[in-house]
């Protein structure tokens, strides 16, 4: 018996299939452009036609799904998306009704970091903070082992934690969120502004590399900002680990470093002496891993 | 049976009996001045003295004991205290040891936490998120209605998460700390600066109530500080209720009005708006019951 995850990403839905028994190995994967430009019922139809090809080559028990925005996983319900402007209190699960399986949603920071949970499967690790470094900011707990949803299934907005009081304007309409300092989006709004040209991070990144000052002094401006907010999550709850996934964690000293130093200066030294701080090795395979396995992220 | 909770603390020790079956009631309740400056044995020794009187009265059956500071509850080790500077790396369950009764230690403000979670009673509440206001600042954390230790113990230090990137001194060593802001030390430090001579919080209150300006935009920047750390709360952790302990919880709308408006302006709608802001209503019994209780705060 298999299980189906999937990741709806703003540009690729990525897809895989797992075996059910948590032995974390992907025996299929694909992705398919998500054509966001198409509208819901486009997309929605896109999703119905990837389960049920799997359906047809492998004995699926369930799906998951991760999608990132407002998800609340008891229900299914998408209240808002920033991938998908059109999608507002979507009930995603029954939407899906068609293919007649269990259907698990969650916000697919939080399938990342149930992903990485799974796929370490080290015992000595219970407490893990998973944070998505893309265009936009997602996060994800696993507090005792469980992913935790807080109240309403809306926690882990870490990319919405204030980091300079009325500092620079966010995307989601307030001011000072770490996500106006630390995304992908942010990191080239800066770009621009300092280069006067439209760069994109991954070319930031090679200069950078190639020992441009400005390049550099752009990605530790940002990534300051993230190890402030780190710092405050260590404070919080003394986690065993912290695994950035996401695009810009390819950035690898670039961002571990500044993050690494500002936790060291903004920690209690007992909080953050034995907090590991590590970058995702399995991004992708990570975000359907924990979609997949989301039929058992509440035992 | 009973139990009999302390909350040592750094002008009295607070103590108190209940009886087991989490009817959370306090049958005997006392109080003595802690005298801190006689030393770390003349303290304990008085701890020793309240519960073996308290045993002689009262059938006992286990102690917990809370106390400020980075406390390791699995080891019951004190790593360090604000109000005992001689306390270093003490295991005060071993220094106990000879009255001879199953001892829980753990941080004041996770006792605090705790016993709010245990008084509410309220079957609607699984995450609750307790925040002490005295000369410092403390934090505790209840997740799917267990009391949260984190990896070793040191969670829910929430006076030490950064509010202001490189701000005020903070009494800890670091800089922009919450405590350093909006506890009754920074509200007395800012009072001094503004009014040129030292004015309790008590007495600055006094002035508040009666339309002193000054005194009414001291509250205000405190608590608006306080405001943006209790927003990052809820966007990271959801929470169903934020509940206000220590001295300055008797502030009421000076304290409730700019955390709410704060909250409202930093916050997801759909995260705070289901979120209870409350002030303890019982306070001191709080962190008695919340100790006491401790040997059923696993389960």
């Amino acid at each position: 018996m298999r299980l189906l995850g999937i990741d709806v990403g703003g540009t690729n839905i990525k897809y895989g299939v797992v075996q059910n028994g948590l032995d974390n190995k992907i025996i299929y994967k694909n992705s398919i452009i998500t054509e966001v430009v198409k509208g819901k019922e486009f997309v929605i139809r896109k999703i119905v036609s990837i389960i049920e090809r799997c359906k047809q080559n492998y004995d699926i028990k369930s799906i998951g799904i991760g999608i990132a925005g407002l998800v609340d996983s008891a229900s299914g319900i998408i209240f808002e998306s920033p991938n998908f402007p059109d999608w507002k209190d979507i009930n995603l699960k029954n939407e899906l009704k068609v293919v007649d399986l269990p259907i698990f949603i969650d916000n697919d920071a939080n399938c990342f970091a149930y992903g990485e949970y799974l796929l370490r499967n080290d015992k000595t690790i219970r407490n893990l903070i998973g944070i998505t470094l893309g265009t936009g900011i997602g996060g994800g707990l696993i507090i005792n082992g469980k992913l935790y949803h807080g109240n309403y299934g809306f926690a882990a907005e870490i990319g919405h934690i204030k980091v300079v009081p009325d500092g620079r304007r966010c995307n989601c309409g307030q001011n000072g969120c770490l996500e106006a300092y630390s995304s992908g989006f942010a990191i080239e709004k800066k770009s621009k502004e300092i280069f006067g040209e439209k760069i994109t991070v991954s070319s930031l990144y090679q200069m950078a590399l190639k020992g441009n000052r400005k390049a550099i002094e752009i990605f530790k401006d940002a990534f300051e900002k993230l190890g402030i907010v780190c710092a405050g999550l260590i404070n919080l709850l003394n986690p065993d680990i912290i695994v950035f996934g996401g695009g810009l964690s390819n950035m690898k000293d670039f961002l571990l470093i500044p993050v690494k130093k500002v936790i060291q200066k903004n920690c209690y030294k007992k909080l953050y002496e034995k907090v590991k701080i590590e970058v995702s090795q399995s991004n992708i395979d990570s975000g359907i891993i924990g979609a997949a396995y989301l039929i058992h992220s509440n035992k």
